[in-house]
């Protein structure tokens, strides 16, 4: 099928090299990568199976490339703006112009061997700097939730080493309940709940985790954590067993909607149903959120070799929010933790 | 005119306030901001001049607060997607849907005298993070271009304290003479040229500032700078006349390509016009690139309150490159530093 795209995932998915200008055209058993000239040196030493193409205007080069003939081309109408759309649909009126949905989310949702291995590979970079996070919080002297914030970038990046797979989530009691609270100033203090979910990439592939856990003596990140609160207590059990629920039941040949159900039943039960607003999970990879999603609404059956995020939460209002996260890959029809 | 936008920036201007999943819609005198669950609390007590109306499907809620009897309404096709198009041009047929690029950035092309402050605010925080780099850089061993180009958000960010313009640039040698070099592992050492051009953000508005340097004994980011090698000198001292010359002649009602004119005359003069390959300058404000452009198709005539960059380069492929860029405001028809 004949397709352009300018999303840099998907540009990097078909041929191992991407820029922020460029598109990225299938033809026939042709491709063509299609960029100006800050980025052809580099394009051409990393592109093996695509030509590169040198223009200062990239839609008019696309325009050429598929004027003679073409019936129909796909893109994504997600990601597609209207001035280009407008402006093929002027240069080329035969042209069918069919917008697919995803279409190369789609082409990646099943993961091989060796990317489920750099997202492994990804995952274990991102525990290492939970760990050094940990480590400097022992010592840290009050740091405010605004100051952990950008502190935890120096773990994450390894000093700038890696990239993040998204702006860090660092966030104290009542705040951890909000799912895009601004920073706060107050500082941290023995006893505090500490929400934190993060991710770096590894050879552009994602990690992503969240842990919650009580700021004290003898602290860590691990999932045993004990609360002076005992409704807090309660509520982490519950998300806890909710989250190691799914990861053992959940199986190939369940579509989203019933792996999303594990999580949600076991909240549900407890009585905390009203305070899990959000999917259990989503895909990940290349982007943060990929194909499958693990919502209330997803009919896609799951399969071997899918990779997504396994992340029940319940929030408290004004009190406290808690949420555990793992990676977990389909293997032999089960969920295996990266 | 009723409009409708889903960018930041464009959304901030208008009411003050913005987030990453909303519908500005302006309609008849009313506005309106519609967002999710997750942002309204926030979006009411920020916004005073439009009504927020929550909604968990927003293109469903735009739909309706404009599906009756309006004729015609404007949006940025560089920002809308063919996907949420289709979706109104599906529901409302008979709406006339007016594209119109860049129009939110036309609105805010001529600054007030307080947006001015807050851009000369920004600009002066990043002045102050420049020493502090350069004072870091004295104490440093052999740092690599890689950890410099982290290093510096510490000083930009203050620790966290303010975002970024956009992703710092540090450029060592003949990586300066690329626009979109991978930063180097090699150290920093005595006798190099480093570019660096980063900005960081104050109340939304963006700072911008290159600074070309020879690190070494009594080294700083000022202008006056003596490096080694002759030619290297030369070209640093016509990139200095060439923007010295351009923001002290410059005037209201000269042309963006007049005043790009200004420093690609002496540039080429000089015989470098062909290692000049970008523009002179580009609005900024709230986006870190906005109208009016400084090129050489501009014909947008400059104005009283327009605020841009003065940023000649000299760039000699696999050897170095120099730049020197700072931000004016047109002030009584001339140029003011800001």
């Amino acid at each position: 099928m004949a397709h352009f795209t300018t999303d840099e995932n998907a540009q990097y998915f078909a041929c191992g090299y991407s820029c922020d200008h460029a598109i990225f055209l299938e033809l026939g058993g042709e491709a063509f990568f299609i960029t100006d000239a800050r980025y052809t040196l580099e394009a051409r030493t990393a592109i093996q199976n695509a030509e590169v193409i040198e223009a200062s205007d990239l839609w008019q080069a696309l325009i050429e490339k598929i004027s003679s003939g073409l019936k129909e081309i796909h893109f994504d109408p997600a990601q597609l703006s209207v001035q280009a759309y407008e402006r093929l649909r002027k240069a080329l009126p035969d042209l069918k112009l069919i917008g697919e949905l995803d279409y190369h989310r789609k082409q990646r949702m099943i993961k091989t061997p060796k990317q489920i291995a750099l997202i492994q590979k990804a995952q274990e970079l991102n525990r290492g700097a939970y760990k050094a996070f940990a480590q400097y919080l022992h010592t840290a002297h009050t740091p405010s939730e605004h100051f952990l914030q950008f502190k935890v970038k120096e773990f994450l990046t390894h000093s700038g080493e890696f990239d993040l797979s998204f702006e860090p989530i660092v966030a104290i009691n009542a705040n951890a309940a909000k799912p895009h609270a601004l920073p706060s100033k107050d500082p941290l203090k023995v006893g505090d709940l500490l929400l934190v979910d993060v991710g770096l990439k590894y050879e552009r592939y994602c990690a992503d985790r969240t842990r919650t856990a009580r700021f004290g003596e003898g602290f860590s990140f691990s999932k045993d954590q004990s609360f002076e609160d005992k409704e807090l207590q309660k509520i982490y059990d519950v998300v806890r067993k909710a989250q190691e629920y799914t990861i053992t039941n959940l199986r190939a040949g369940m579509t989203g909607q019933k792996i999303d159900s594990l999580a949600r039943g076991v909240i549900e039960k407890a009585g905390f149903g009203a305070y899990f607003a959000h999917s259990t999970g989503h895909g990940i990879g290349l982007d943060i959120h990929e194909l499958p999603f693990i919502s209330q609404k997803s009919q896609t059956v799951i399969e071997e070799g899918m990779v997504f995020s396994v992340e029940p939460g319940i929030y408290i209002p004004g009190k406290y929010g808690v949420r555990l996260e793992d990676l977990v890959a389909v293997q032999d029809s089960r969920a295996v933790v990266l």
